[in-house]
């Protein structure tokens, strides 16, 4: 007999651990807080997109609905960058065909979710608010979001997948002594806009790029939706000169996007509506250990490590999790005394490593991809490691497109990455010899 | 008219500033989750001492119970350090007759609780629990722990000051967007045992000393009752080799405290059973952002900033939080759209700064009062201190003996120091000319 397990939490993390678990064996219970989205209508503003990557692409491979997913997401090849000029720019993401794909959330959450119920063995239950955990027993209490009603629920094994606020955490929480936890918002807040399609369903933007304007202490970008609009976001601080404090009136709002972003403005028929109606929303980092409890409970997603979204990596790093534990399972014969130490000892480092990364990026989209050092070091970077594959990898590729290679060490090696470029950019003029042998070699010389 | 106050929490902190507001004119309600421990005997293990410091004073002062609370204090003068081969050697804290002072946190919190309750103003309600503040309409739910009745009260402003793990803050927290939060636990814990008096109610150590048994990766400590007894806290590691789960049997126990701390050991008749009876409890630092909310609510003490022992400030440090408070109710009439901001950002990087310091005193306690490089450091800070006292204060009296420095002032002022200390304890053949009139003109090279 295999053993029960409840999840609390049927968003993307807690869809995919499901199938993953009931294709092993294991009786799952799923409960969500939410009502079931495949029946409601999408609020406004909260079209959200994500960047499908390779770690993301082996979580649904993994269950087998990778090629269904393909259908419905736009290949993003590259940086479109649209500087305030008026003039742009484009970077390629790697090489070759390589690229991130933009997905809507409830696309995918929804056919996780069906592809859950059709498994034997998994019950998804909606509007059922998780209000406790008892540790010791184990026993799980939920009040109905429409009755009120409670009921209690209890399995031989608990997984936390409820998000950045997990109320399955903070409950573990408030009965566990000695838990580390950080919650820590960066002083950016972002709002969700649109650019709608063309009068013939066109795309009004080069479809294949993940769209930014880079202006240095905030930006927006934009990715494309399959009925040929585009999602915008705009990051911009809570508070300062250039800040959603300072953008109250209609009139502010119209003469911030003309000047700041002017090609999109001219886009943006609903802006004013859009920037008023749409919530602006807070960026949250959440550090905690341990993330496994008794060899019963365990934390998983954003549950257990919840990161801003400037690499395009949390629902990626989620579904990993999910890949990782899917192993262990199978590595450890379902024995959760090992599975579970396995599992934290494992992911709790690439948790933080992609938290920190993804912070760094943000500095590194907002303001470095408008800045020519930076663009020319990307490029003898992408030089070097052409001619050096295996000396090489740059750093978003090792998180993008290299599953094989932990975040943590792909923090690591972009740190020794970025010393060498530090020297290398300070040569003397860098700008006209960045294609000399001379470069490699210094290049070379550093690595050994 | 004065606003309603109401105080979760009659702690230490809680009592002292319902009697800083009535004397102000506040009409304060306090609620206390525990019961009323002026009717109750305390359990062994929780025989808690403090070492009151001047900016303790200062607070007692201000409501005028300074003198009832040194009269069951003892002062301590120095360190009394007992090393492992059974030699021991003391090390004065400050200068002339500067002392802290050992004080249990039950007299004081009583002293307190008295003193509240013959104000006019103040009521205090024991065995209620804060379930919820709305923080809209502030509206506070209690549940009363003998009846298990609910209740709800509101006022006009509103602090939390019921500690580390205040259910004040989290209600608020849980209604906050944008909270920063971080708790971190060292890997430490601590355990409370007893050095009873002798026959005659004599003391069996130095009574004017706070003793320590420093051993590198863990100490154990004694401060002085007045019935002759010293409270001992041994601080260990909860794993590795000397840790906590090594000591499982009586046989280790004995073995133990035999080979680390053998004086002691034979003044401590009660040490296994009192080991097996006093529980393992953990230390924790809290940081937090924001303490005010709506310019209605403000956290204060260890609600605000928990912070580890050993630097023997929280209960200090608290006060200190009472003492700004009231100073800026003065300097603002009572305007607390002005007093809240200004109190938090006054205080806010005071209790960062001593949370800091209170981690690294663990370090310099446990291991570094054992180092003759260290003391002979302390020798030559005390030797220029008294030569120059405008121009070198300890940091250590900076922190104890001088309310007027501000704790991150101190922070920043003993970083400074340590970076001259370091230099200077660098020195060629330093041991033999510390005494020299040389060390004391590069010290004072370094300063200007």
């Amino acid at each position: 007999m295999k053993k029960s397990v409840t999840i609390v939490g049927a968003g993307l993390v807690g869809s995919l651990l499901s199938i993953y678990l009931s294709k092993r064996g294991y009786k799952v219970n799923v409960f969500e807080r939410r009502p079931d989205m495949r029946l409601e209508t999408m609020s406004a503003g909260r079209s959200i997109n994500l960047a499908l990557s390779d770690r993301g692409w082996r979580g649904l491979e993994g269950v087998g609905i990778a090629d269904d997913i393909k259908k419905i997401s736009i290949p993003m090849y590259g940086r479109f960058i649209h500087h305030k000029d008026g003039t742009n720019a484009y970077q390629p993401y790697g090489k070759d065909n390589q690229a991130i794909y933009s997905v809507s959330r409830a696309d995918i959450n929804m056919k996780l979710m069906d592809l859950a119920e059709q498994q034997e063995n998994v019950n998804i239950q909606f509007n059922k608010k998780c209000t406790l955990i008892n540790r010791k027993d184990l026993a799980i209490t939920f009040e109905d979001n429409l009755t009120k009603e409670t009921s209690n629920s209890s399995a031989d094994l608990l997984f936390g997948a409820d998000g950045a606020f997990a109320s399955s955490r903070l409950s573990i929480q408030l009965q566990s002594d000695r838990f580390e936890y950080n919650q820590h918002y960066i002083d950016c807040g972002y709002k969700e806009l649109i650019i709608p399609a063309g009068k013939n369903g066109e795309f009004l933007l080069d479809k294949n790029a993940l769209h930014i304007w880079p202006r240095g202490s905030f930006m927006m970008i934009a990715l494309p939706n399959p009925d040929g609009n585009f999602t915008c976001t705009l990051f911009l601080p809570f508070e300062g000169e250039k800040s959603f404090s300072n953008l109250k009136t209609d009139k502010q709002v119209e003469d911030f996007f003309k000047s700041e972003f002017s090609d999109a403005f001219t886009l943006m028929p609903t802006l004013i509506s859009d920037f008023k109606t749409n919530a602006t929303a807070s960026l949250v980092t959440v550090k905690c250990a341990p993330w496994v409890f008794d060899n019963k409970i365990g934390l998983i997603g954003d549950a257990a490590h919840a990161i801003v979204p400037f690499y395009g990596q949390g629902m990626n790093c989620g579904f990993e999790d999910c890949v990782v534990l899917n192993e262990l399972i199978e590595k450890h014969n379902d024995d959760w005394d090992i599975i579970f130490p396995e599992y934290e000892q494992l992911r709790k480092p690439d948790g933080d490593a992609i938290a920190d990364l993804a912070i760094a990026n943000f500095v590194e989209m907002r303001d470095k991809t408008a800045d020519p050092k930076f663009i020319l070091q990307k490029k003898i970077e992408a030089k070097f490691s052409q001619h050096y594959p295996d000396k090489w990898i740059p750093l978003y590729s090792m998180v993008t497109y290299s599953p094989h290679i932990r975040y943590s060490t792909a923090l690591k090696e972009g740190q020794k990455q970025q010393k060498i470029m530090d020297e290398i950019m300070a040569l003397n003029d860098i700008e006209s010899i960045w294609e000399s042998d001379e470069i490699e070699s210094e290049i070379l010389k550093r690595i050994s």
